[in-house]
């Protein structure tokens, strides 16, 4: 099977956490609007008649399927690239992790864009600066300190136990995003989520992951994505 | 199977998506924390040891599971309860739109509170006012358009088609909630998705969601919740 991606060429955002399951498991797949262009996207997403429109990107093609909303994407994906359990049990704890990830990831995104998405982030900073001060007092703690309860009561040395799923990808994408982001504050913060660190060592060093990171198909961080480095942010 | 399900006593909040679904399938049910109150999910989010501890409520047991957030509650719930399709693509499908709605509470809620949950809403009003301008400008009318388009290429009377979904009762509640919270932008709002109307006065005229509705057990909306009415926000 030939999955076809569709996300925004210029950005990691939400697309990379499809990324990273898609190369973690060697599949077979098309990053479509880097190789053709952002028009994909709109040609997808307006398609005239489709019954399954995607609210927004990523989308994936899957044979017959479009699927979009990335914890759904990786939902499918997940028992099919060998990325989640296939019990039920197993696979909705997994999926359930992933929403959280997701709830975290819009929050992140909100600090530098708390009060809409149509304004430039100069346009919004005294509300920008004083969300990312709650962000970083209070729920970044208590999702950071929730991962790290979860890793550390799954045994390991995954956050489900003794096999990586997409979840883990995932984490380690939020950590290499908050380090990015913020650099000062994340470098504070560290110690206090020892696991996370480690699993997000063991995922960049596993081969596969390594290899993408050091190819140009990993895209930089930027200031367009969710993980933006603000230095007016980084206290 | 009696579904046990953890939610705060006083609101509907996320909570009430669930309570959708068990309702209008007639599902044998208890909340929790009304019967025996808010002390019965601190004990639950807290119990030591617990392999899948929930991030936040809602959370369902049913059986010897423990699952939580509440799109993955209705992932599970959907199919055995007779309220989604049970193939992949029309699960993934029904998901993906509820995936939709769980982004749309989250900038519903952030209305009110676009610093931060650990601040009053009184701490936040200039915030608040440009943040529901904006939402009202361009993110009620985006979700609301997708929806009306979704449910126009569905053939109805539902979003996925000739049956209701979990998505449906959700779509009710985007529509109660935002009429409650609204009463002024919404009127003016509602004649440009006159099928999501019908759809929510559907849902209402459903014999078991017309009984919950004028039941003690449907709590009324409030200052507390996701939909909140401040008139300072519906100008």
């Amino acid at each position: 099977m030939r999955y076809e991606l569709y996300y925004w060429p210029g950005i990691q955002g939400r697309g990379e956490f499809v990324r990273l399951a898609l190369e973690e498991a060697g599949a077979d797949y098309v990053d479509v609007a880097r190789k053709r262009g952002d028009a994909a996207i709109a040609r997808l997403v307006e398609r005239k008649g489709e019954k399954h429109p995607p609210f927004a990107c990523p989308a994936l093609k899957a044979g017959k399927l479009l699927i979009a909303q990335t914890a759904n994407i990786l939902l499918y994906l997940g028992p099919r690239l060998g990325l989640a359990p296939k019990d039920v049990a197993g696979a909705l704890w997994t999926h359930q992790l992933q929403l959280t990830v997701t709830d975290f990831v819009m929050e992140t995104h909100d600090t530098h864009h708390p009060i809409s998405s149509q304004l430039y982030f100069e346009d919004q900073i005294p509300a920008a600066k004083k969300r990312t001060e709650y962000f970083w007092r209070y729920r970044v703690p208590k999702f950071l300190g929730y991962f790290e309860t979860v890793l550390a009561r799954s045994g390991g040395p995954w956050l489900t136990g003794r096999r990586l799923t997409y979840a883990d990808l995932s984490l380690f994408q939020v950590v290499a995003g908050l380090r990015y982001a913020f650099p000062k504050r994340m470098r504070r913060f560290e110690k206090k989520v020892p696991g996370l660190i480690a699993l997000h060592d063991r995922v960049a060093a596993r081969p596969r992951i390594k290899a993408y990171l050091a190819s140009a198909r990993r895209l930089p961080f930027n200031e367009w994505g969710i993980y933006r480095q603000y230095k007016l942010l980084d206290a």
